[in-house]
């Protein structure tokens, strides 16, 4: 029984099944020792490996890791816990290390488990023992914590420019063609007539409202460098240096609550799906809009697709993956707070599917965001068309401004939107439009009807009186035009 | 082919069927012709009404119901749309039917949809006529956007009051227990020697993140009431001033984003699952600390509960539940996401789902928040249990101060950590914690080392020399602990 | 320090507690000590009785509890484990109980934490002593995971029976006006013609998979009763008695995956999941097919709403909620997934969620088949806007007949999808139709074009055509027509 | 306005915008007219081609899309459609592709779409026009839904055969130390003992219903090949012969269902999360047993993790992995549900994501099972931990004996189980097992206790006396160890 095997006899196992193969599976270890496995023998199985290592996934981060570790030197020199000279040669190491990256040269190695450990290797490589000297007063744990942290700023910047973007598409747009007229829909019945610039003011507003949520961090923005495996460390570490340098506004409190916390992740994750979501919005308005019994928009030939047998088609793929890729948003931010549930206080293995869930969720949203402009930048629409969905009499858009009319002349509401109901039923009998019905018509359904209401029957009326704060009305449209462009610069 | 089924023919079959039910179902339709059906020919199908009808999941919202009428009917007089004699009865008549639903007397009938048409027809039928003036210059669509962004408000503070209530037990337990000391963990694994008050203290500052964010809205605070159906109104409504009664900052500005969105919804429950998803990681906790394996703590017996068959058992179901729970409040989240996806821009019907989602996700944060403050109130700890696997020299809490002993005197880190790792292998090959280790051992695992290692391997020490900010040390813990009972006023 | 507080301090403590509220809470514990509080001085924590009580979740199993509890019984009597007088009372008891729980007259007691608990102490009130010694041999962890899996027998013949009408409504229009003709979409772009009824089927043929899918077990359909808490029972139970008179097909085995597994439960719920999810898709073509647009459908008025501001509105709420519901079936599957990741083996509290879970899940699908079945008994077609859409010259919808007449012509299929395309560009230039380009443009395109081309480009020939296996011919679909009728019965 | 825009100048700016990049943008538009662009001006928008394209997640499919065009080019030579040197030509060039896909030499082109469009441009250049013949009579709707299919086939068959490995591990485990006595936890207080073989063979079960599952479609497994673009094919097609050459039980039937329907993918993914479910429990418990405090289980160097700090952790990452990487395996059950959600029937884009979803399904669950089979070919247990555990006085583990005791006896349970919550107190007031309490003390806590009791307050005899179907006693799990050892073939 093995409770009773010693140590020596499990190492020798070990070290056979490094040599020989697991038993039973066939797979030989891999790696060598590796900067962590100074305890252990043999190397590590390759299933663990390929689950464990994250390198793939968290190398995006390079940047980061090698900005939190250029501060943390720089710190730890100015404390004397490491002198000037070995901070110089980590610097210029991680300079050099910072160029590979960037110019794809650097070169992976198999003892490169995570972003940290490849960036320490390679610097190690370059500028020998300083660079083993890099990690005192961190861990892994705040370690990471600070790149997210720091990740988080640049995602934020680049989602938010790229909202910007589609903005700016879809304020052109409402300058080009903001006054054409479509029906508004509720329950995707006409309901009303608006102008096609209150529509794509409309997502402009919306996109600003998740722009503003994706531009500010959820929170406090504090650097958890320092804050070591969980409970601080005993190196005389400058916190508020390397917040400082690291563009934070303060370092953060609990050293538990640091390392623990992937609330700012799960926040941003959340920004990023309401975006993802009324970007959704726009793709399946689009699809609508390109069908031919809508027939509103066309999109441009270098953002349709063709079919593989039906040579008539015109495609609107990138408005449908607007709706589908929205799933995937929104579906990463459960996982990252599922990941998080009922975890312990402190660091788990779990939580390191933070980062390729928040990557997903950005990867996604930003090729939603161009796509999403490429169409806006590239659809035209057909004023007659949406002309003709107004005007079409049996479509009863003005039956409110009925309803309205009788309101203003001193009935109740409900009376009212009761006397229209009669009016649009008899209308419907005789297949025509409520304009078209004769005065006594009207008089038999409310006494307050006169050939007057005829007055308000238009759609140019209708619009006109909704000069309300956030109204239809071309003038309220206009207005809030002008006030868009000079808000995003154009 | 029923394409050419005449208007008359229609309506004939339609009354048949309301009278003697529907073909082939059995079911007769419900209800009368209710205020919004009538053009409408005999009632609604069962089916339809049992899923339309949304009265019992929003009636909770009367309040803000009628606090949007009363402000509406104020306006409405002030702008001259309603004569002054017409707004006091209404509100007179809301004021009474505000009582009716405080007193619990207020009586459903089978026409009230929802909370809308109930207030409606219930003031209709206190005060006449002039209840049905009140839906002047307004849709459902704008109303039920203003009650959510209303009930938002209240919600936020029930909720955040509670957060508080929680942290003011944790910052008690600190209080009264905080210097005991426990193995801090990852990967469930024995770290480092912590304090329970930095424990306890981390929970607090991890839900003072999540209070905050519950605090305050997401976005703008803007008042959707004058948006009408989604493309304003035709009354000259005075939207600042029912913006201002109601407490948001001003009106929302496109009325079409002002009845599509829903994000400040999904907002508002993206932080209730952050908070869940931390109560659920302090429920993990207990439910490992009540283990008799771990033995930290024991419930109480009033929040304890016990087995049908094992009588000696002592089941900590309130921290467990605190786990599950939290699973139906991050789902919530992806309800509402999920609803708002792919949706025309405009009011669908599916958005009025997104209130099961939210007051779900509410009531169960509301319950989690409640079972966790009993939990916390009535928990003991056994500092003995905790000393003792702290002091197990087998768990070796302590080698991380052996590698910053080595650091302080020069050596790199890795070569540091290499060295103890080859100790704590030393150790448990002999069955002994460090300290045991004679010296000619430490000195072969490292030449720096010697004798005076063993001053910094005590867990006294180890916690004195964590003095940084955040970290555990019992100086730098007591300092937390004063400003946290400063900040919640205790 | 508590760690030091002795048992009788805590006692008292606690009986104060129960007494005089919790400390700081004001609540006081509720409850007498219950049945299973032997052990634990003074009441329940109000918020944990709130947040642990299932009762009101849980009483829908009554039929299925008092089932598990007959055949129990009657073994325990047929083993010589109770006196068959015993028995004989227990089952009289049950009886009672089940009348009661049938006739609404149950009461419930602040006992009753759970529906086997209130079925116990109701017996135990009714046949007194006897009613005590039912529950030997048995846990509630082995009780509930019996009560569920007899408690999806009857959900599954109840959904199976639902999913049955809306397949027979479907059929029933298919026999009505299943020879219409309208436009067949792939990415809501016309692509080709089909036959109402053939789109009708493919209801009927997708609703046929999950309709097979909810009809059985997921997996062996085994009897938990036996398991006991999870390792057995020392009791000389026949399991085999007790899962025969339930209607399994044999007990389970290893009995701590008995109580631990919930997977015949999260299959079920997947299951509905699908079925959900196929409804959502009806939902929204009949929200396409409503709208003016496209003009396909009209719901009857029992089966429409109504705006409460526009007057002339038909709104398809039923068809939107079919969309917008299927959100919380599949999100129902997330949670019971969730619920169960990451707990040990054996029973935990979390395990209790399943139910909220599964019934939610449940209940909504049951509304959903119910509201589909309405709205397909109640709505007409226009069979004179379908065929406009279909013959609408611009739509191109035989562009694919072209193709494959030169395919048939030895052309290889990508040049001829090449020519038809070039074909397409010139009708459109000129807003014609293909048939109606002469033959000098038809050549041009391609040599093997002629005026012969003309006999393929209409929409009968296109659908006749299509007379493969599962193709839109007439004949084709009149075949399954039969055969659907014949399979449901009617 | 671009209403009036005539097609001549949509092209010419379309061609300015190929040319010289979209009009603020910057990008130009890349490849060549592609295979499907034929009446399209110019490339794809850079931004459309990133999102739409999907060769890089499905060109893992070609396996079984050259399975299907081998097949279905048979077939059109067998009805006539094609002449038999063609389709010779095809096969051979068909192989030619596989073999350049297995061999990795297979070059990608800017075309190159998705899998099936490199299939065929690749099979053109290799073999000329007959290339472009093989798509005769199908579309890509069918063709990836019989890919799909086939590819299920394929990956059910390497996901059961690694859930094999892992019950086999678990077997072998069972055999070397299933006699080791352990407590069994519910809510994780220690409830009764339990033999670790029966906990090993729970393992075994749960993943036996998983595997089964995963072993078989959740359907009928009919093939969709000739269902077209959804509305079958004019072509004289054999689909019984293609759907017998696939290894289908049969064609489909609807066609219209047959490309709209991703039924067998959901369910596939929904076994795929139980499996993923069942490891995430599996690995739960793996991380308390490795915990110091619990202490049951060691895992091997090989499967264990360091720490970048602490030089004497000894990290399960591999069993805490599990628990994370389940959620992503639920998840992206929830990703394919929401992807269908709302789609109208026939082919949308959106359905294109069901391939990346159920590929991470597959290859998350993949990798969870190998390091789920390495940490059980590389774990030793502790028997000393265990049998202290369970033999802890304090832990009250026979509790249930002395109810038993009791009940044979003739006393109700109910009476047993408050009579042994009294034993239990008046231990734990001594600090002493209950079979330590003097005979006086039995009595007085029921009348029919008496030192007899003693006999059933052992382990073994607790033990032994589960002798039920599914019970822990040995020769129970000895049976049951025998009964899965021949199963498995081992």
């Amino acid at each position: 029984m093995s409770a009773s095997e010693s140590d020596s006899t499990r190492r020798r196992r070990a070290r056979k099944a490094g040599a020989s193969g697991m038993p039973g599976s066939g797979d030989a270890t891999v790696g060598d020792a590796g900067l962590l496995r100074g305890r252990f023998v043999g190397g590590v199985h390759p299933a663990l490996d390929r689950i464990n290592r994250s390198f793939s996934v968290d190398r995006r981060m390079w940047r980061e890791d090698i900005a939190g570790s250029t501060a943390h030197a720089r710190m730890l020199g100015e404390q004397g816990i490491l002198p000037a000279k070995a901070v110089r040669r980590i610097h210029k190491g991680l300079a050099q290390v910072a160029r590979e990256f960037e110019a794809g040269t650097f070169v992976d190695h198999p003892e490169d488990e995570d972003i940290h450990m490849a960036v320490e290797r390679r610097l190690t490589e370059l500028i020998g023992e300083d660079g083993k000297r890099l990690h005192a007063g961190r861990s892994r744990n705040d370690q990471v914590a600070t790149d997210m942290a720091l990740y988080l700023h640049g995602a934020r910047e680049r989602l938010t420019r790229k909202v910007v973007d589609v903005q700016v598409a879809l304020v052109a747009l409402a300058a080009r063609d903001g006054e054409l007229v479509l029906p508004y829909y509720t329950h995707l019945q006409r309901a009303q007539p608006v102008l096609l610039g209150h529509v794509l003011l409309a997502w402009v507003e919306m996109l600003e409202d998740d722009r503003a949520g994706l531009a500010g961090p959820a929170g406090r923005d504090l650097c958890p460098l320092g804050a070591g495996a969980g409970t601080g460390t005993t190196f005389p570490l400058d916190r508020r240096a390397t917040a400082r340098e690291l563009g934070f506004a303060g370092p953060t409190r609990n050293s538990l609550a640091s390392v623990s916390s992937r609330r700012e992740v799960t926040m941003a994750a959340a920004t990023m799906a309401t975006t993802a979501t009324t970007l959704s919005r726009l793709g399946a308005d689009l699809v609508l809009w390109c069908s031919r019994e809508f027939g509103f928009a066309r999109l441009g030939d270098a953002v349709s697709t063709g079919s593989s047998i039906m040579p008539q088609k015109r495609n609107p793929d990138g408005a449908e993956l607007l709706r589908a890729k929205a799933v995937v948003v929104s579906s990463s931010l459960s996982r990252l707070l599922e990941l998080q549930r009922g975890l312990p206080l402190g660091y788990s293995k779990d939580l390191q599917e933070d980062k390729p869930a928040l990557f997903e969720a950005e990867d996604t949203l930003m090729d939603m965001l161009d796509v999403a402009r490429a169409m806006l930048e590239d659809v035209s629409f057909d004023g007659a068309a949406m002309s003709a969905a107004v005007e079409d009499p049996r479509g009863y858009l003005l039956a409110t401004e009925a309803a309205d009319f009788l309101v203003r002349r001193g009935v109740s509401f409900r009376e009212a939107h009761e006397a229209v109901g009669a009016l649009v039923s008899a209308a419907e009998a005789r297949g025509v439009g409520l304009a078209d019905l004769p005065d006594e018509v009207l008089t038999a359904a409310h006494a307050r009807f006169d050939g007057t209401l005829r007055e308000v029957l238009t759609t140019g009326a209708a619009l006109s009186a909704r000069s309300i704060v956030g109204g239809t009305a071309p003038t309220a449209v206009r207005r809030e035009l002008a006030a868009w462009k000079r808000r995003l610069g154009r």
